[in-house]
């Protein structure tokens, strides 16, 4: 089987995972990483024998005076790939755009890009099959990912009617020390909604949802706290159902002294998997209530690992490698060891 | 006129505020504050020429051993008052309500207590005229007291229908230092909802509101985010019509810069507030959105500082020294410099 | 008698403070605040009657705009002042100084700003008599301020040969919330010494001290951890004898339970004190030891104001109102409720 | 080759290490892990395939209702093992150590026991040589290990001659989420010097070294500021080959972009470290400064991981399957990965 020739343009918090992901996919080949950094953190990418790749001439130099072997610049990577994952900053990604359409390169976005710039946006679950061939797409935000999870599902099932979310989300990413973060407080957004709900319709239109979100002073990960109007009493029972079947949503139980964001990364961690990522939503299954027409329920979102796996179905879709949204799941679920459901 | 006589029982963060705001009122007299400690917490009361006394002949000693001027033990200060606040961690109250009920003199109780010890729970805007002339009350938690005075409004107005809140309390107090805190995470209620819903019923009987609460990392106050089913479709002038005429609520603009906690905790300090106290409810203006009949808004709560005039306004409630409630908040808030609607 | 008229360029965190502590003092009149912003931080001053400028003329239509009550241009204000307290951010007073000199007018910057702008530095209790009648100087920074009067009271009664400071600085001021954090971690600076060594030696010619600073995951307060080398074995009487006369350093003992950095920040809160500022060096007594040649000792250093009383006396130095440094600091210590050794 | 047949009583945040840093060396064997808890902690290590033990009947039985497969009590693992790591709570162990010497199995303590506890104490780079065939020794905490490593290569050089560390520890650990965190605040020890000090001299006898400890608001690892003064001067040039020598010591660089102690933790993650562990001592390369007779250097230790390859060690020393202390070293350094010097 020829494997798609894969490329990561940008590797931080979500392009370093997205490139180890890869590399689990017995369908795809990393054929190389490129930043425009020469620090630690492209060279443990070298260090663990990843091809290093300069965005520029400029990039090249640096690299290679600082020691690293570098394999030549972004445009020669360009070359020998089918597709790139680009994640850099934000802002940055629509420049890189017209570079990899000049090269002939399907190229895959993140959340932080606008809808517009691919007219595409991704969640496996709810649209694989409309990414099939296309030359482009956006992977949407973590938050909005674990929304369309969630409250997609409910949808789908039937029993949605509309929702509010609460997202109370961390402030910086762990590694970041350069003045970045909050301390001491809380910073709520200046406007309902915030931006979150209109991006959760770029995949699933006329989604009735309202999203408020607040930043607190904590790196682990995001947190979400719904009300649902059901669109007809249900049972408790009935909902846990349409949730055990969501492929990448796991349940966090107080019986098992899961009671924290600090847990679950914690739990991560001991569990092997690489960086603690939790690529699952995590529903904290004690709290979900149904009381008559309404359901509440909260979860956690890994905002550094979640987007990852979508990422690689997205390379799927994009390919054409796999037609079938379902298999494409299992195959990077089977590959990356992603669970569902009750984890013990 | 004869003024009531008032005790503090418990001088920490809220029985030392409430001690500093029976000061300020003129038809008050502080008789003494009581406390079980004899470090810098109680020094400071003794330091700013409070009458101190200690909980029992043990505590009187150690008080003199470390050198504290003590006026006798906590009976002998019952002895000589018309009221008693006590304002003791939770849970020693009732031992002391016993204590309050022999020596004959009327108490009041703060929110860690349970609607139950007195049978009377207290918010000087919803239920003033209930309170009047009773042996005892509590004042309800800094969190209920500030959903009474929001929900409660928008109730009286005719408006609401029904009401959810999210919660994101602060994790422990700013003077704690005794690894009482949460460092770099959410901790989340594990039930659905969480008590500060059916607590505020003891309020407002019957109130239609299903509150989620989670603990954050910080320590400066609490923050809230509700969404409300209106009664029927209104128009945001008419929501902050009602929320302008509630007596202790403030407005906090982005245009003055006011975006964050503790930007409202530095503004009430240096408007010279002691202890950068803010009484008020700070509702966070520019997020207030009404789209038919949906209501969404958010507000600040200083969890030291709010439940502190409500219990000035239940002292005169109790002794009955003033009948009107409005009469009795407007007196309280004049003596202590407390605001409503916009600050500037 | 003729006051001294004072203008205040800057209303910050430093600025709002040397405000009010010129309103307390009778040989000094605050003429007027300046700044470039129109939000809560200003308002606050004129809710306080403080006379508002704005630094040119485009903020005082802003100002106005925005429902403040201006007096007139930085300009304006300057023309009616001896002496101007600038405590605007790093790097803009050296633009400002060339305004203060045409205007002829006497002018005092805060420690963010280098020596060579002016030629001097000030500490009052060790160099004020060398600023009488100079037309500039600046008040060093917080932690050098701690330094001078420590390190500098040890050189002065001739025990002190050498030292070595650890300071551990809260990484941004408790108001901040624009990310301007760190979270989670400890930034430890790249070369030793930090700057503050050689700073203090802008004041103490030739002091044999290193530094070493770090920034960690607090907003409080500074915290300095200090071994000296003396010149001579001493005991632990000697060196308490020292401190005890130092005018502005108070003693905080673990027999009164204070143990913490946030545990002082309440206390002085409790004490009345305006924004809970502690205007002194807190010496954690109970951990100072002395073994034969060498002194080990731990302080701390509340950066938001330990500087304001050193900016009234360069006032009274720069105009030469008094002549006698203990006289200008007694009178500014009285006037501001300054406190000296034990609190209790 | 017979393997050391290995027991880990207590699989909490170093148990859990010891436990798969175990399983990573040719010459021993995990028979089972133990523990008091039934919930994801001790999960986890079954879902990892590890033999489980319950500490008791009681806690087998919890564990079997909480779906665990269960193979027997601690006494059941100890009759058939060789050795015991007991990772239990601070002051559990001495009564562990009776039931291990009943079952006539050696044991390995850690560094919260007091020294006493079995008489002898373990660093493997200073004083492997005298736990060869002893009965128990005791792994000294984290932050002694990296002193004896780094102070005690000082010391072997004949360079050493007097030193004062500053340690700034992280408050909790980051799982821990049940209120046992310091928020916004440094917690300074009371008494000088620190418990590390004399700690160290368990090992190395007459070190003359003073340490200062102090709690910061973080979890992520402990900081250590030491000034060493020299027996003669030297050259930074000469330091470094001295620290370069160490096994377990790397260099952090601030060319590498490593400046702060997340950013440490982060690259630990990303070089595939189970749990992003750190065992080495990471000293900052560019901060290290030495003046004459004075030497200042700063260094990071991991807390949770330091330990980890020193128990690995203390096993082969106790057992006296190794009697070379750098053999013993190397194997353990090969199997897990250990670095020294420069990363990069």
């Amino acid at each position: 089987m020829t494997k798609i020739r894969v490329a990561v343009n940008g590797y931080g918090v979500i392009g370093k995972r997205i490139a180890d992901a890869v590399l689990l996919q017995d369908d795809m080949e990393l054929i190389g990483v490129a930043d425009v950094v020469a620090d630690w953190r492209i060279k443990t990418g070298a260090k663990n024998n990843l091809p290093i790749f300069g965005f520029n001439y400029d990039t090249v130099d640096k690299m290679k005076t600082s020691g690293l072997n570098v394999k030549g610049t972004l445009d020669d990577l360009l070359k020998n790939v089918d597709i790139v994952c680009d994640a850099t900053p934000k802002k940055v990604a629509a420049l890189n755009f017209e570079k990899y359409k000049n090269a002939g390169v399907k190229s895959i976005f993140q959340g932080g890009e606008k809808h517009e710039l691919t007219g595409h946006s991704f969640v496996a679950q709810a649209n694989y099959a409309s990414a099939i061939g296309l030359d482009a797409t956006r992977v949407v935000s973590c938050n909005t990912t674990s929304i369309v999870r969630m409250i997609g599902a409910l949808r789908q099932s039937g029993l949605f009617k509309k929702g509010n979310g609460v997202l109370v989300r961390r402030a910086t990413d762990p590694w970041e020390s350069d003045h970045s973060g909050i301390m001491n407080t809380i910073v709520p957004g200046t406007t309902i909604p915030s931006h979150h709900g209109p991006d959760a319709q770029s995949i699933i239109p006329g989604l009735e949802i309202t999203t408020v979100a607040v930043l607190a002073a904590h790196t682990t990960s995001h947190f979400h706290s719904w009300h649902v109007a059901l669109s007809r009493p249900a049972s408790r029972e009935e909902i846990m159902a349409i949730f055990e079947k969501i492929p990448r949503v796991i349940f966090l139980r107080e019986s098992d002294g899961l009671t924290a964001l600090n847990h679950t990364i914690e739990l991560m961690s001991d569990l092997g998997r690489p960086r603690g990522d939790m690529w699952e939503v995590g529903l904290w299954v004690d709290s979900l209530t149904v009381k008559d027409h309404d359901l509440y329920f909260n979860y956690q979102v890994y905002n550094q690992a979640i987007v990852v796996p979508e990422t690689i179905d997205a390379i799927r879709a994009l390919t054409g490698i796999e037609q079938d949204a379902m298999a494409s799941i299992n195959k990077t679920n089977n590959a990356m060891g992603i669970m569902q459901g009750d984890i013990f």
